[in-house]
């Protein structure tokens, strides 16, 4: 029987607060098992870019990554938060270790090719990009990976890429070894039959409900592209897609965290 | 027998130089056997602080790490600095992991008492900072650590230690496993008997004679603290000790790199 591996990533929303952050990162200490976590960026990256002068150039709402904003973002994700993060788990006891996709050539990228928008210093995942063989060692020697969302061309160049992509990738990746469950902890509970109401989350969404849902208007908006790509996950061996609030990441060792996507 | 392991330090007047840190990478990576790379900061992190309005606080020439200025080292040491070397080695074929002291909690280092100075957020190192268990994982495994200059306090506490501290106690940790030689690059190509004079190197400097050099007055000055330093490294187990330049690394192999310190 394979060893089971909890992939989890967190967002902004957590980062950006240092009470929420602490919490969390005593539920993900508390978490048993091989684990890796994930994280994106936060505010400080756009705060030390106004800082520095560095203007934020936005196309459709998404940030492109010209040389300076690469800067910034290197020494945010991969210095200031990926080192805060790992020396307070460290302080719970948790043996983490904090790396880059350059690092040990974990997360290999290519840079996104120029076609209407350059969008700069912006890496793509393929099915090759993931290091299992370093992931695995460092699992096997106890250690628990923090990957922040810098990767690296295997040419010297170090990329932007978004951290739920490298999560899903990550979560793919290990489930040749592993059975996987990929954690996604965002600002809601999960799917919401009511986004009014706190008590309608959707508990669990097989792969064939997800076309009625759509089709109920349960699933709209931005749920329709995370929730695809947690199904594509799921067709690419991934046990189980979790998405849920970080608040509640300790219920998932009862079954009950958020909405739990499978097969 | 002990396997061989090359513990080396390079400064900022390397890391300052796009072309001397292209070559050195290079030569780092021909290098064989296993390999720790130490590096400290240089002049970014001078220039990201004054872009930042933090201002350099001096104590007898030295920088006071206050909570500003440990913001800046982390995310150029830990991050830009680390990250861009790291992604360079890879392309060279070094299969490079970088890590501050918390990362698996490499270097674990104590907060500097404040008796007459508050040196703010430098951390000492003593005997048990070292994870040689989590080193020798890495290097097991095939990894090369790159470690700045960022160590923690095992509390969630990031601290600023000298670069050359770390060196020594690594070697110095590491030689119970390996046959350690610790390596600095400096400006000089070793101790010179006569400053002017590039072909006076001292090729080899035994414990013994040490105390007639400072007579003669052949190491002086800001050398004192460093051979001092060495010797001490070698008492404590570290094979022997290079004292040369960077751009002469590949000669370490043939055995006439800088000047070598030995029992």
């Amino acid at each position: 029987m394979k060893k089971t591996l909890n992939v989890i990533k967190i967002g902004g929303n957590v980062i950006d607060s240092s009470e929420k952050l602490h919490q969390f990162l005593l539920d993900f200490t508390a978490l048993p098992g091989d684990k890796i976590l994930i994280h994106g960026g936060g505010k400080v990256a756009t705060e030390l870019g106004v800082s520095l002068g560095v203007e934020a150039k936005m196309v459709e709402g998404r940030r492109i990554t010209d040389i300076e904003t690469l800067r910034v973002v290197t020494m945010v994700y991969a210095g200031l938060i990926n080192k805060n993060m790992v020396a307070q788990l460290q302080a719970r006891g948790c043996n983490a270790i904090g790396l880059s996709g350059a690092d040990g050539n974990v997360i290999k990228a290519v840079k996104r090719p120029v076609k209407d928008i350059d969008w700069g210093f912006v890496g793509d995942l393929d099915q090759d990009s993931v290091s299992t063989e370093t992931l695995g060692s460092l699992l096997n020697a106890g250690l628990v990976p923090v990957l922040c969302a810098i990767t690296h061309d295997g040419d010297a160049q170090l990329l932007n890429t978004n951290a739920d992509t490298i999560a899903s990738a990550v979560a793919v990746a290990m489930s040749s070894q592993y059975e996987t469950a990929l954690i996604y902890c965002f600002e809601k509970r999960g799917v919401m039959r009511d986004v009014e109401d706190e008590d309608s989350l959707v508990a669990e969404i097989r792969m064939h409900e997800f076309d009625t849902l759509k089709n109920e208007g349960v699933v709209s908006g931005g749920m329709i592209p995370k929730l695809h790509n947690a199904f594509e996950a799921i067709k690419s061996g991934v046990a189980a897609v979790y998405i849920g609030k970080a608040d509640e990441l300790p219920q998932i060792n009862g079954g009950n965290f958020g909405t739990r996507l499978i097969q």
